[in-house]
């Protein structure tokens, strides 16, 4: 096996950004090992046994404001423009998520909406996007209502699923922020680039790492391979794990999957359907519509989020807690000693929830600040 | 025949839950008899003539609001969520039941429809389910007027048929509980789990009861089981039954059921359409909504109340009179000198009206108070 000048653990997009970085800029030889049996992480696309492309950790959007993460991922991929919709089955009827003034009018009589309209539209700039915990403390008793209802019928069920919490429990960065959207629009982001990779997340994935001086190895645990001294790492694992959880594990909340394959042409009317009262999973996701592909069935994703237990299934998201930051922080204090040979990056590294362009606008600014700045080893 | 711990007496969802409680908890032999030819109770489901999933004794839609209840029935069956929707037909209109804020606009000019929508929302909470009886107490004439509309158009009509009685010879209980909805809506229950056996009743029914310990007979009457004095028994059946009469019939309401197939696609635009004020009949329910089975063709189920006539129909409803409940407790008391070896639970037995998830509730409940605490025999 040749020397490497950096081992990288993890290839999903902190891994695969870093690699191919390093790779190309630098000029160093890489190994990237993942103890799963394929790339792309959690971005993870195949098809399936009904030839639907699925994502095999549960759907991934690509949404980004940044332009530049934007055109380094242009570089791997080519793109299919896709405004993801997400539908919330309220009181029987399936009203925009978040909640905007269509839902104002598909869930309340017509005179109580177009009351609540004009409070909105009175109080706040046309397309400005209200936290709830500011409509709450409104003097106005239509606007406090309104806050009430989306906190009771969008927020509070949904986050109980989601976190195994009640709202009180979390930090409260989470639960002031669900928002009303003082407009029409019912897409579920508004970012300025949303698609999706056309052929998929692993191609872009395989086609990142093909490069002369990066090595792949698939089901290799960091524990198990032969010391490298000389070699750099990049661990993009979870730092608890890395250091034998010797505080105790930090907390996730995980997601059980459930695939399912219906022989019609479309399952539901849109992406994703949340269910913020009813039943035990948070929602229903038909991957067509995210991948545009096109077949007489479908196939659905339902997500079941339960508790993590490590060794069993996959960590998913930190819980945000501020016990949790406590600990986090303990464990990244034993890294300092090490900080030019041993990076931490990624959402179970940094324990913290990153989008898949987070992930990515974190690896390119470690490799640039840290990395590239580096003395050659 | 193997020595039996447990007779248990009637394979419906009482019976069923109890008997696989006994047999997997327990680790005791269970004879399950019914005197129908089916397990699955009044729950039975069988392909009709035309292919299409029928529910043998009416319709049947499953919702609760118990987590406990909901984990226990997911491990014999998986679900199809499905929310349930009534409309009636008032006024040659078809419009929701229960009765709210989409029906006012339905049914009323736009002008005294708005002016309801605001005396509603001004006095009771969104969401509110306000009782007719606490409206027509209310001072505002527009209200009161619509307490009276909704208890002629929706309720009256329907009780009579229902029950063979006027609303007044009725337990206030019943009477007074029609709400008027203030929200739009539409689904008939508002419970956190709202769904369907995937493959059905009856498939879930022999999942319960495929047990090493559980022996089943069908077409047995309880009185003609050799006797076994070791054996404890539960008598899921009906409790003035098994003391033959001996102070006199229950009263029960009994329905006629009418199948028809008819060859569209679909019959009626939601799961059941009521007739409060027209026919003989009470409503119609056509069984693919609430299946979810796709077909060219379609079967409706049409329910004719009557009286019940013990030996000839089917016992469905306990009468909501005070008279019954005074003629039931005698019949209680006298099961108490056998607590221990004789037990009594479900509808018939119990005398009362449960849904289903509130049999399976019972059953449950009875088995970890009473049941799981016995000494061995």
């Amino acid at each position: 096996m040749a020397r490497h000048d950096w081992i990288i653990v993890g290839a999903g997009f902190t891994g695969a950004v870093l690699a191919e970085r390093i790779a190309s800029e630098l000029g160093q030889r890489v190994l990237v090992i993942d103890r799963r049996q394929h790339v792309a992480g959690n971005a993870h696309d195949q098809l399936d046994a009904a030839g639907i492309l699925v994502h095999t950790y549960g759907p991934h959007i690509f949404h980004t404001n940044s332009p530049k993460v934007w055109a380094y991922l242009s570089r791997f991929t080519e793109w299919r423009p896709y405004f993801h919709r997400v539908l919330g089955m309220i009181e029987g009827q399936l009203v925009p998520i978040p909640f905007n003034l269509n839902a104002l009018y598909a869930l309340f009589p017509p005179g109580l909406a177009a009351r609540l309209e004009d409070r909105l539209t009175d109080r706040y700039a046309y397309g400005a996007r209200v936290p709830i915990l500011q409509l709450r403390q409104s003097t106005d008793a239509d606007l406090k209502m309104l806050a009430q209802y989306v906190y009771q019928q969008v927020f509070e069920g949904y986050t109980k699923k989601q976190w195994g919490l009640a709202p009180d429990e979390l930090d409260a960065s989470v639960t002031g922020r669900v928002p009303v959207l003082v407009s029409r629009d019912d897409r579920y982001f508004q970012d300025t680039y949303q698609a999706m990779p056309r052929e998929g997340y692993t191609r872009l994935f395989e086609r990142m790492l093909d490069h002369p001086n990066i090595e792949v190895q698939l089901g290799v645990e960091f524990a198990d391979l032969p010391s490298a001294p000389d070699a750099r790492v990049v661990f993009t694992g979870a730092i608890d794990e890395f250091y034998r959880y010797q505080f105790g594990p930090l907390e996730y909340r995980s997601l059980r999957f459930v695939f399912e394959t219906h022989e019609v042409e479309h399952y539901q009317p849109v992406g994703t359907v949340n269910f913020p009262t009813n039943f035990d999973f948070t929602r229903t996701t038909e991957q067509k519509y995210l991948t545009g592909q096109r077949s007489p069935r479908t196939t659905t994703i339902t997500e079941y989020p339960e508790a993590h237990r490590p060794g069993e299934n996959e960590a998913y998201y930190p819980v945000p807690r501020e016990v949790n930051q406590t600990l986090y922080q303990r464990y990244l204090a034993l890294s300092s000693d090490d900080a030019d040979r041993l990076f931490f990056a990624g959402r179970l590294a940094d324990y913290k929830y990153y989008n898949m362009d987070q992930a990515v606008a974190r690896a390119l600014q470690l490799f640039e600040q840290r990395i590239a700045t580096l003395p050659r080893s």
